[in-house]
């Protein structure tokens, strides 16, 4: 196989927190409405009103906090207090003004990939908050490009790679979601390396398997310069 | 001056309806709470709401549906029912999935535009959204390519311009806000023609005259390709 030299970093839960915000706000949301219902009941509601609203909202904070709002009226019969309603517009407010914290060990990973190949963040969600997001990141200044997408589609990195004039054979995407920067980067005729994160949303659930769909499996970011040097020699 | 190559074509009240279903649904929204405050109040309070929401929310419907259950439970302090935030949510969702219409001649106008120079959509707002309806708006085969932005900025044209290897001196664009199509385009060295919607958002205006700033004031969308033939001649 061709030398990579072009390699696309996911955003959220590979290169910085994300889902954990989620989840610590569906944390205190579960506790907000403890006393109108039980606790697998939201869940299950929740991601049912998410899963409705995605073909309208897309992904991202805003999304997510009008989908508590309704399944907080939802599941209350329309009896939740305008102070919860306040409640939960405050959490969405302070999620999107969350510093961004890169995961352990990404700096330096990323650094270490920079002087190997170029690097473009290919990140998907709400446009003005992933641009906050990346320039609050620092990494503006090591990575070469940024693309914020809608969607991690075949079709979406077959155009970016289009764009940016990259042969599919030469790229390599890693991430946390085999769903969104693994099994579509293969689709499009490229390479990916899989970095689970602790958490996964159910929405990016997917079954994949390293050897059956030739991909690589790596347990952290800093494993990627290592991998990279390995196939430049040939394997 | 050089012919002009390049024309870029802003989305919303430019190609087609956008603040329209904002006024509309802000008449609801008045009637909504007409039994609480007085519609002036509501005006207000709601801008005011908005302003302070637009670092962290960005431009579009999402961040206007939050908005407009933040004023609600404002206004109403503390007192509205949970039905009339399921009503906004609604809303929401109603504009989110909406039609797009195309402004009157505007079909006929790019095509005539398409004919003689390269065209690039270039609109701002929320990704997802911006996508969604530039597919429906059925112009994606006549123009050649599509930016959303997150911000319309002196900083944000230039990269456009640099991305697509476009000298400014040869790029010129149309849309209906001074502040955000017209006095960055001219900032960043590119000529201008201002088109008027018929209403225009507050946190949208701005003082500028064709004389003393140096853009072109038309009437229609219809007018800019008989401009351009004027300008290639030698004005």
């Amino acid at each position: 196989m061709p030398a990579i030299d072009v390699v696309g970093l996911d955003g959220d839960d590979t290169l910085w927190h994300n889902e954990t915000l989620f989840r610590d706000t569906q944390d205190r949301f579960r506790d907000l409405l403890a006393h109108s219902t039980d606790p697998e009941r939201i869940d299950g509601r929740l991601l049912e009103v998410e899963r409705r609203n995605l073909a309208l909202f897309g992904y991202g904070v805003k999304g997510f906090t009008l989908s508590l709002i309704e399944t907080a009226i939802d599941l209350t019969g329309g009896k939740v207090a305008a102070a919860d309603i306040e409640t939960i517009l405050g959490w969405g407010r302070d999620m999107l003004a969350h510093p961004v914290e890169l995961l352990p060990g990404v700096a330096e990973a990323v650094d270490e990939l920079a002087e190997r190949v170029r690097l473009i963040i290919v990140t998907k969600g709400d446009l003005w908050h992933q641009e906050t997001k990346v320039a609050r990141s620092g990494l503006t200044e090591v990575v070469d490009g940024v693309e914020i997408v809608s969607e991690k589609d075949e079709l979406t990195y077959r155009s970016v790679l289009a764009r940016h004039g990259i042969s599919p054979d030469r790229f390599l995407m890693v991430g946390n979601s085999l769903r969104s920067d693994v099994l579509p980067v293969l689709a499009a005729g490229g390479h990916a390396a899989h970095v689970p994160f602790e958490i996964t949303w159910e929405l990016e659930h997917a079954d994949a398997d390293p050897e059956a769909d030739g991909y690589h499996h790596l347990g952290s970011l800093g494993e990627l310069a290592p991998l990279l040097d390995g196939l430049a020699v040939g394997d």
